[in-house]
């Protein structure tokens, strides 16, 4: 990042991943306007230099950050912005928002789930209801957890958009010194895999609780891989090695690791807990709980063989239970 | 299995994989000669029905299993044998055994490792030294731990042989209640594969000893499953799905369970313990530590661009620096 001039962009988001992307942004000559839905916290921000809600022990720069909460005011006189609230609340949270508050903007999502009501990816939405043009539209992928951005562990992102120039120059914004990023031109894929890892961390929760051990662990995720690459190459055929670490790298520290939200809720209902108390026992919302049921009915369309996904879609929106429904995939898996 | 004479099968080893194999073959019709080293072993075995040194709840069922320590009455009139022992050892354990005493049988290699005096895979110095021909040679493969299926959890298993028919009987004898098994015939993909392994689950631990985290783990997984796949189509080409469980899954099992003894062993290197320290710390020995010598080996050869192995190899047999070792591993990985 050379340029004299700090590139202007617009966070939309309170959360971790958020809170993450701003420390990462703010290694960078990036100047940020940062929106977010809760007043108290902007005004703890300000004042303080963190975040209360999320990460908060990540040391926010006021000189290059500044927070608001009005989403217009955000979006005025920015360049590039970025999405990190959970997909059901992105329409929510640009409410007021039209086309030409967009325009002439790059947007860079960085929500890992579907729009619920539409059914449909991030970007395909955005696409549609604002008129951003595909080649201004990238998603930031990868195994990445906020919490170990905030401890500055070594990290990378993968950027994917379908003009790989876009991929570039976010990619350039998004690298620091612990964080290494590439680019792709796979955003289809890249951002299904993201959605489909969250079902496939569930149904690992799910079977972990139900007292599944390492061993079948390893097993499902390595058939979920396949049924993952069956789905997006059914979507969007193209050649495509999901070895890479922003389609499998996210699935493994997703469906592995004790950060993982997706996992956690399906451990409670692996266990015992109903959906409702799963979720109020959580503090966050697990994206998997959405994603499965937009991944459920696009499939309807296109009949791909996809076990896990049904499993749990199967216990969680037509209340089968979980032992049988892990009864049937465990046949399934070899 | 519904023939009316049981199947006579010779194991060869003692240790926690031989315990594991002996509780699943037992399930079935199968009359087993186990062969340990120790005289004490075998005594309480016979005497108390359980494996004093290796999981030590198991129950072995003494009338379907026999232990004796000469290894030639285990060889006796039994038509598999399976090899359950280190590689480093298997040399060793089969000491006085003649082609002539190997006429006829069927071996399955139930180790993952190499010879290391010969830098050879465990089935092709069998082939060699003792004239078995390939078609009656398998391997048992896929991710699973023997401490689980002393637990009976749900596991799967692998069983390769160039000879698909060879592989479907040792499938029908492995598979029970808590075991599902599948046949394949890319045995060396799935022993190279099962080799490298161990060799990734060492650099995973150094790079953990090292207080990198999960996020950098999930990206040097799925590099590794890239440089697996570099090797071993450089070896033998052949199109194979690297996510399938035997390949995929026996390397989550490896590098992501606490019961690896390559990752602890690599965790110990990584936190500062030198290699006789670390290995006089473990009560196993890491498989990885021989394997990375004899794939180096190899590798001078075929010159496949393999940045971990060589990483680990550096670390453990040319006294390099952990730190700046997996500094340079850290630069190559996307």
């Amino acid at each position: 990042m050379k340029q004299q001039n700090p590139v202007r962009l617009t966070m939309v988001g309170g959360g971790s991943w958020a809170t993450a992307l701003i420390k990462i942004l703010s290694e960078n000559n990036i100047s940020i306007k940062w929106w977010l839905r809760k007043e108290s916290d902007a005004e703890h921000i300000k004042k303080f230099g963190h975040n209360p809600s999320y990460l908060s022990d990540v040391l926010i720069n006021t000189r290059k950050v500044k927070v608001c909460t009005r989403i217009k005011d955000a979006f005025r006189d920015s360049d590039y912005v970025v999405l990190a609230v959970p997909a059901a609340f992105v329409s929510d949270a640009l409410s007021g928002i039209k086309p030409e508050h967009f325009a002439g903007k790059c947007v860079i999502s960085a929500i890992k789930g579907m729009i619920p009501s539409a059914n449909q990816l991030v970007t395909d939405w955005v696409r549609e209801q604002y008129d951003v043009p595909a080649n201004r539209i990238a998603v930031i992928a990868g195994p990445c957890h906020a919490e170990e951005v905030a401890l500055e562990k070594q990290s990378y992102l993968t950027i994917a958009s379908q003009d790989v120039a876009c991929a570039d120059e976010v990619a350039a914004m998004l690298s620091c010194r612990f964080v290494q990023t590439s680019s792709v031109d796979d955003i289809y894929g890249i951002e299904y895999s993201a959605v489909m890892k969250n079902i496939i961390a569930l149904a690992c929760g799910i079977t972990h609780g139900l007292g599944y051990g390492d061993n079948f662990q390893a097993v499902l995720v390595s058939n979920a891989m396949q049924e993952i690459k069956r789905f997006v190459d059914a979507i969007f055929p193209k050649h495509r090695d999901l070895s890479g670490s922003a389609y499998l790298g996210d699935l493994l520290v997703t469906a592995y690791s004790p950060f993982s939200r997706n996992r956690t809720f399906g451990t409670l209902i692996g266990r015992g807990y109903t959906i409702q108390s799963a979720q109020m026992e959580m503090n966050m919302i697990a994206e998997g709980y959405y994603a499965v049921k937009s991944i459920h009915a696009i499939n309807q369309q296109f009949r791909v063989h996809m076990p896990i996904t049904d499993a749990v879609y199967n216990i969680l929106y037509e209340r089968a239970s979980p032992t049988l429904e892990m009864e049937g995939v465990k046949r399934l898996l070899n």
